[in-house]
């Protein structure tokens, strides 16, 4: 195991400490674990709280600030936090306005956050949450009854956080979050696995020249492994399940590529050759693109795409301005 | 070689296609090559322009845009630009005020620049350049007589970006440059290797539990090879040789903890936490941290520390406004 940390059993704290200490005037820890929240509380706003396994990094401390989210709890690698972790996230950023957690859904995910939300409603809370499920590789997966929570979040965290930066209402909030979770899917894949520093060794074998279709960003098992195809190819594999899902006829979207981690970034454009010059020719509008490490998988090679449905409000509010320490507009 | 590619001829194009496709609002590629300019053309201002090998990603085409460069010249992969491509391209961006070229010190980068700059100094051009010379590792190298540019390049582009984009005269935002060229230093390791497409394999080897302290950003040989350490002490070496080459005694600093390429974001937080100790401890103060994949090395795994002098003036320069595809400020 070739990793820069120092032990197993901190990379997670010191992570976020390390986190914090560089964008000291966006974030802060709380004392009670790897909370992390924006350095100076807004009120008058629904308050953003997300949230899953360590090991996804920038998701979700990196989309703490202003037009994102307001808090982001941490469990260990590859692990949901603990609902008291996410209960304290909620009470930190909590406004008359209300919480809205974001989830990813895998059941330890969905079963500490809804444990949270009832905590934080008997303290008068009010408290509402979306699960995002957007990659249709596979229906059940090992963490996850129904489809799993992938790169699509962060399209929740920007266009849900920039809905409560206007001071929308929660109901007006939670509406704009539940209509990304809607309109968008993702699929990826990778060349090589990842190791959960705990673990020492990786979570999955690939062989020299295979690679996995439509993988979990946990490493869970996608479709198929198959021999490794062109860059092109690959990209037409996901687009062509992604697009048989909902319909994209004549709609604008909006495109991310990501890096699951250890992919160069030369990779990423080359597959956003790709995936533009196909959307272009089925006819598909390309209102922006976003091609980078956004949910990553440790250490894994590899990437999925995601498309977003646009219409004029989602439109606005992803180009409202975000500063976090990992997402600007 | 597992990449994300279609053919190895090909990379270098499909990769800056790939750029402009993505982020047409902010950068076009001229028809000569691969050679990348503002999508919008500045005029009253002194034009930067950079380059050098490709599988740099994002430098040098990440950082064309508003604050930063008017062009970004991409070699094949980790060989310097060709004086014809520079040429055009200084050409294509050439304004009243003249321009600068911010070239890294690789002795192909170094000649090839000096001849476009005479090819468009006998069209009329002013042009002038710095070399940036950052990495403190070792006094000559593979490709280099004197010390490498690597990483601190990006605060040049940052910082005499933004002073060209205020109207200053070239002999002004050369000086800047130059100031950013003298108080910045930079160090790197490496835990594994990368693989030039072209080549098919590794450039170098290291065994499962070996590093490679001072390395260089196309695999060049560093300091010395030795077994893997902590990501503390990995730190503190590479800090303590930077600390010993200029007096950062009581200074204010810039700091950028910049991944080669396959190194999960986790790490490099892990790494900034040490970094931030140790420097608070020796009463250095840290005015700014950039942690993210800024000047990489294809799939390398590794990183590199840069430590920035600061001045009023350099200050802020570095906060002023940047929005290129790969850096927002």
């Amino acid at each position: 195991m070739k990793k820069l940390i120092n032990c197993v059993e901190n990379v997670e704290r010191e992570m976020i400490e390390g986190l914090v200490k560089a964008y000291p005037n966006h974030v802060r820890k709380l004392d009670c674990g790897n909370v992390v929240v924006r350095a100076h509380k807004k009120e008058g706003k629904v308050a953003l709280i997300s949230g899953g396994g360590s090991g996804h990094e920038p998701a979700h401390g990196g989309y703490v600030g202003e037009g994102m989210l307001d808090c982001a709890v941490a469990g260990a690698v590859f692990t949901s936090p603990t609902p008291d972790q996410i209960y304290e996230g909620i009470k930190a950023i909590a406004t008359d306005k209300g919480v809205l957690m974001v989830v990813k859904n895998y059941t330890g995910d969905v079963m500490n956050f809804e444990m949270a939300a009832e905590m934080a409603q008997a303290d008068g809370i009010d408290v509402q949450y979306v699960v995002t499920n957007d990659d249709v590789a596979v229906e059940n997966s090992l963490y996850t009854t129904g489809r799993r929570g992938v790169a699509g979040t962060v399209f929740v965290h920007k266009i849900a956080g920039a809905k409560a930066e206007t001071g929308a209402d929660l109901n007006e909030v939670h509406r704009v979050a539940q209509k990304v979770v809607d309109n968008v899917r993702s699929m990826g894949m990778a060349l090589t696995p990842c190791t959960v520093p705990a673990a020492g060794k990786p979570g999955f074998e690939l062989n020299e020249d295979e690679m996995e279709i439509g993988i979990g960003i946990h490493g869970e098992p996608g479709t198929h492994k198959e021999k490794i195809k062109s860059a092109d190819e690959i990209a037409v594999t996901l687009l062509d399940k992604i697009l048989a899902d909902i319909d994209y006829n004549d709609k604008e979207v909006a495109v991310m590529i990501n890096g699951s981690g250890a992919t160069p970034l030369m990779e990423l454009f080359i597959v956003n050759n790709k995936v533009h010059d196909y959307l272009t020719e089925k006819g598909i509008k390309i209102y922006k693109t976003f091609v980078g490490n956004y949910m990553t998988s440790l250490e894994m090679a590899g990437f999925s795409i995601s498309l977003l449905r646009l219409d004029d409000e989602l439109k606005e509010l992803l180009d409202a301005k975000a500063d976090t320490p990992a997402f600007k507009e």
